[in-house]
């Protein structure tokens, strides 16, 4: 595991270490994906997405395309948040063209359904492949570890798939709030573990993903949100002091500077929705700043595009920043606009 | 139309006047709906949801009802955002369980399809249904008049649906902003006459509802979003100078700020994730706030809700305030929770 220090030769590292790059490290959520005609020729390859997930040779594989093709400065471990509730023996399917349908869980009663013992197998699928990541990656590109966030993950278990107000967790939430902590405080014991042994494999960065996070009243989102990735964050920090924890709390809004500055995340993943203006000044100062591209901008192209990229990058200039999209890249996005974006944002046009 | 006197017998419009009342207003977005046994009898006798907002004698029914019930300190009438595109002529079909159909718009040359000039029959409806609301509402009632949007409005007429993304006019406005803008000040002006007539009706407040505000970067947050807000208030103030407007930028975040100091709005109504802390210190001081308890809580009732109501009318206690939800309410909720919430507010337990 390299250390944190400001001569790592790692791009991203030393962003984490405060320093403020020109231009700044960059990479893309959802980078390995669909929108790369290599990633589709491997997908083909597998039945279903889960089992592309589970096959660390072809896991490492389109983890690292988009690391060839755009020389991005970090990869991101080709998994999904819902590994976990699969790990713990939820029914996950992926339906194509749906997404993911899981066996709901509903009352506290059916958390018996869930088997935390039974993690190890499919988690170490996932280990391999960071493993064999960290092989074959440039000694100059970071391997970024993930997971969904408690509440996020969560939400899917308790609804059965996604849902644009995640009605069943926040309904469960306020019913029994006792119960719902119970696989709260599950999915933290789970996700030490799963992220652990991520970084003992190879990772040196960690994302945790709270894509739901946005939807809650503040006293709810403390509760669901805050103190979740804080007490995960901790027991993270407690093994590894040196791995920085970047955190995505999507649609956190004014909210975001409360889980900068309480949950003990190094870095904080922002939304397209969120202002720069807000990122530069209201955040805490020792945060680095990661975002924000609206990824429908990416797929547009175009001089909105050009210029949004460059107000971007002129934001942040004096900031630790990395440069990202304000979620996942669009599979209808042309590779070229990524190249395009790599390039202006490392000023080789 | 009353004035907007701290003298006005209408408690509601006392707060815009600058008072802070105790206990405050109080009335709910979607008051009048599903939720209630009387509104399903009334619904029930007619085809679709559009015939019963083009029926003045029963849409006025239905918008007295819940102030009836539950004593509101308003009425709002009862409308739809998307009775604008059906009276410019696009087809608007209301699917049962899957909500609202549109014959999509997906360029500038497709405006041609729209009739500016033929929304008058439809509109007209919508005003008899005000005067009928305004001479049976009691003399304390206020009563509002709304509109979509012209933001959120287009969102539906360029998507022909509701949608997670609004990826149909965000990429129009990131490819043809100025085909978009002809979409956008077309509602504006249409949005103008159709408001002006509710006033004329006998509306005394506005509402407008630009429930998907919150998806867009800031610059495009201000294009389409405070821009179009402020030219459309402009415009009714200069007609209608005491008449209050209240803006809803749903999902807004940190740019709520932006949007109360700059569109003009005396209100802004705030969604369930607006911490109450922000809305209490960061919003301008003149602004009336309204919002902002959670729909599901309400639905949920109980130790947690009767506990956030008091911390809502607490926060609130020293502001010019009016409360309500952080959007509709939903037509699961008990009519006996929302009695129990208006005993809760009004202090009567």
């Amino acid at each position: 595991m390299p250390a944190r220090t400001t001569e790592s030769e790692r791009r991203m590292l030393r962003v984490f270490a405060g320093q403020t790059l020109t231009p700044p490290p960059i990479w893309l959520m959802r980078q390995a994906g669909r929108y790369l005609p290599e990633y589709r020729e491997v997908r083909a390859r597998v039945r279903d997405f889960l089992e592309l997930c589970y096959t660390p040779e072809l896991a490492a594989e389109v983890t690292l395309q988009p690391v060839r093709r755009f020389d991005f400065d970090a990869a991101i471990v080709f998994a999904d948040i819902l590994i976990v509730p699969d790990a713990l023996n939820q029914t996950v399917r992926f339906v194509e063209g749906e997404g993911p349908r899981l066996d709901a869980i509903r009352s506290a009663a059916e958390l018996a359904r869930l088997n935390p013992s039974a993690t190890r197998p499919k988690f170490q699928r996932v280990f391999e492949t960071v493993a064999r990541v960290r092989q074959d990656l440039p000694h100059t590109t970071a391997l970024i570890g993930f997971c969904g966030a408690p509440w996020t993950v969560a939400t899917y278990m308790v609804e059965g798939q996604g849902s644009v107000d995640q009605a069943g967790a926040r309904l469960w939430a306020y019913r029994d709030p006792q119960g719902l902590q119970r696989l709260i405080s599950l999915l933290e014991d789970v996700s030490v573990e799963y992220l652990s042994g991520q970084i003992d494999a190879g990772a040196d960065v960690l994302q945790i993903f709270d894509s739901w996070a946005g939807n809650l009243p503040d006293d709810q989102f403390r509760h669901w949100v805050i103190e979740p990735t804080r007490r995960l964050v901790g027991r993270l920090k407690a093994r590894y002091p040196t791995v920085p924890v970047i955190g995505f709390p999507r649609g956190a809004g004014p909210l975001a500077r409360a889980y900068a500055a309480e949950t003990g995340v190094d870095g904080l993943s922002c939304d397209w929705a969120m202002p720069l203006k807000f990122m530069a000044q209201e955040l805490p100062k020792h945060t680095v700043v990661q975002g924000n591209l609206d990824p429908l901008l990416l797929l547009a192209g175009g001089p909105a595009f050009e210029s949004r990229v460059a107000e971007l990058v002129a934001q942040f200039a004096q900031r630790a920043f990395i440069f990202n999209l304000g979620h996942g890249i669009q599979p209808q996005t042309p590779p070229e606009n990524v190249a395009r974006l790599v390039g202006l944002v490392r000023g080789a046009d």
